[in-house]
């Protein structure tokens, strides 16, 4: 997979260098790119950014840097392109799942007040929003995304089945996790997990995912009636 | 305000050294300390995960190390601990704004398959969700979840009313922003937006939140009823 990032701050994503998602990119199963948009502003200065028509606060980014760039990293239209937005489509499981099948991903951050309308609408670009709340830059957004569609891409994670027992795969929260010791503080592991019944185990786990999600997130069960 | 995040991969938060967040932090408004997790695990070989009781895919965190950091780190107990958790309750502009009225917050950044439960039980973490989508850390969703509150800390945004008149503030997605040229590529910025007019400007503003929140996201709309 082939993922190409647009940022005024590409030395971010350095983030994505750790960990499974640090292993996926040097065992060459996804390569992330961050691009710096900066590079191809026409602006003399170097400006990527200005004040927005019909006043305001803040800046806004100009078009010029964001569609020749685009043009430049993509130019035979191949990769969907995303633009991280508080306005998108929201980001879950389902839609990291379907991300994941993709074999080229552009995505767009913006930063300060917001991207000139006009680069949206040329470029194409739908638009992705990690939750209701407001960043100050798509970069960490972008992040967000690629770790959460990146763990449906097969090798990248150590164990398949880990992503499909977790959270949201099955439309329940996860059960509770323990580890030795037995006893730590005096707390002691439920029992039935020492026990090595199998089917005594799986349905004590599937009985708390159902209480945690009942107490925390009863619309996750409404959606099964 | 103090931020205080235990991970495992502490190097990560440099992405928060950047733009607006990393001038907050040179200027003191905030202060955000990684901890790595590792370094108070009493295992010789630095060990800080295990397998799951009961059986299944992945590691779980060991409780011991993170206790052990949680009490070095906040002894008197005067941070607000949260844990990052798809089974938490969920991050909206509503909660990054309560969590930037703190003066101490402590994040708990899982990884691998999870963390053992008697760690959130005995350090009495509330737990905290950015989405509907499993991540391999949370330290991505820390940085997240750090980079919305900030914004509401005086003095981290430029210009104060900036965080007031975007998305989900006034209960509404915001409005298309444009900067100069007037004209790009054949398009022009919408003629009201050049006129100087105010009233109209607001007035046609407030109608795209309103079209943007109808067509993308209409249960916004649904709760100011």
């Amino acid at each position: 997979m082939k993922i190409s990032v647009l940022t005024l701050f590409p030395d971010m994503f350095g983030a994505l260098s750790y960990s499974m998602i640090g292993r996926a990119q040097a065992s060459g199963i996804v390569a992330i790119d961050a691009v710096d948009i900066r590079a191809y502003t026409a602006d003399k200065h170097g400006k990527c950014d200005d004040i927005p028509y019909g006043g305001g606060a803040g800046m806004v980014m100009t078009p010029q840097p964001i569609v020749d760039c685009v043009r430049a990293v993509d130019p035979d239209k191949r990769a969907r392109r995303i633009f991280m937005s508080p306005r998108g489509r929201r980001l879950t499981t389902g839609v990291a799942q379907e991300l994941a099948r993709e074999k080229e991903l552009l995505f767009l951050c913006g930063h300060y007040e917001g991207v000139d309308e006009r680069a949206l609408e040329i470029c194409g670009f739908e638009e992705l929003s990690v939750g209701d709340y407001v960043l100050t830059g798509g970069e960490l957004a972008a992040m967000v995304t690629i770790d959460a569609l990146l763990r449906f891409v097969p090798g990248v994670l150590g164990c398949e089945e880990s992503a499909m027992t977790e959270s949201f795969s099955d439309g329940m929260l996860e059960y509770p996790q323990y580890t030795r010791p037995a006893i730590f503080e005096g707390l002691a592991v439920p029992e039935v997990l020492l026990s090595g019944h199998h089917a005594n185990i799986e349905k004590w786990r599937r009985a708390k995912s159902e209480e945690i999600t009942r107490a925390a997130r009863p619309d996750l069960l409404k959606d099964d009636n």
